[in-house]
């Protein structure tokens, strides 16, 4: 996606340790246009797999997958990271660890939002190791829900999280795809769209 | 707003200590038309007031404020709520007390997404005892930008918000107001619009 391209050349910061910052317009500010046309991209490529939810995770995950649900015509669920005392126990919960800040987080969704048989598209920001997906995927598999894809803005492919997924069988679609941030310079993947 | 007052009836639960969950359609599952509608509705009642940009918290500010900042065609920050490593240190930084889960968080916002003379409309969920708002609003005078309004959706208006704002001279609106949750019964002001 050539916009998002520009974007990230223009705006986006690398930091020590294979960090890629887009806070000017992703994860603090908003670029609420190109949000937009995000949403329409992943509809167009999901246009025919009867999704029936797109589930994301919070905080980043957010602005992007209210964007798809709204031109998919579905509702959307994101998943929280820490139990808060206003959410109830009847949830899907998993640990997951990030590699970004060394933690252990839990990830949960309220039990209510996610059906048997629906399909769901999970939408992310970043896909780098995965976890963040796999942690969806197996609130995913709990709530006998069908996984139809996995849609993320940037992918870092010098990454294993692609890897992860495809051995999940998870169709995977990502708008930018960066194969090396060495030296503070962001190359992108030859076959990245 | 009928709509989301209607919701409210439909789909929120009164918990013990004045908790109203509503989220199944805005703090965890979201409504993507409701936020559309909502969406629309401020950026009319704020249409006259030359907005630059919208600022919310996450998380469950984000997808309604994204939805003001698309209509009114502008960008959207969101305020975090604790300090991330891959934020820098440049940040506006409040103290933020919170009576629902008794503890303190550090709202943060990066410095280069709040100009000086900027025009500033906060959009969150819920205004109840307004400590929330107040943060946003200090990092606003911090950054020298003006805060020419705030917008909620629902406002507890049997709690101290709305004084604290009227006090700071801040315009507010809210799409709900709701004066009691004795009982488990929500009961709408008569003045709600």
């Amino acid at each position: 996606m050539e916009a998002l391209k520009q974007k990230i050349l223009d705006e986006g910061r690398v930091l020590p340790g294979n960090v890629l910052k887009v806070d000017s317009f992703l994860n603090q500010q908003i670029d609420v246009k190109l949000m937009e046309a995000i949403g329409k991209e992943f509809a167009l490529r999901f246009a025919d797999d009867s999704i029936d939810k797109v589930l994301s995770i919070e905080s980043s995950g957010i602005a992007p997958a209210l964007m798809v649900a709204k031109e998919l015509g579905v509702p959307m669920v994101f998943a929280r990271k820490r139990k808060s005392l206003t959410i109830s126990e009847n949830v899907y919960s998993v640990d997951l660890f990030s590699y970004t800040t060394q933690k252990h987080t839990q990830v949960i969704v309220d039990q209510r939002f996610l059906t048997a048989g629906e399909r769901i598209l999970i939408i992310d920001d970043f896909l780098a190791n995965g976890q963040a997906a796999e942690g969806l995927l197996k609130i995913i598999s709990r709530a006998q829900a069908i996984p139809v894809g996995l849609g993320v803005l940037i992918e870092k492919s010098f990454q294993s999280g692609r890897q992860l997924l495809e051995k999940a069988n998870v169709r995977t679609e990502s708008l930018v795809r960066i194969s090396s941030l060495v030296d503070g310079h962001v190359i992108f993947s030859d076959d990245g769209k």
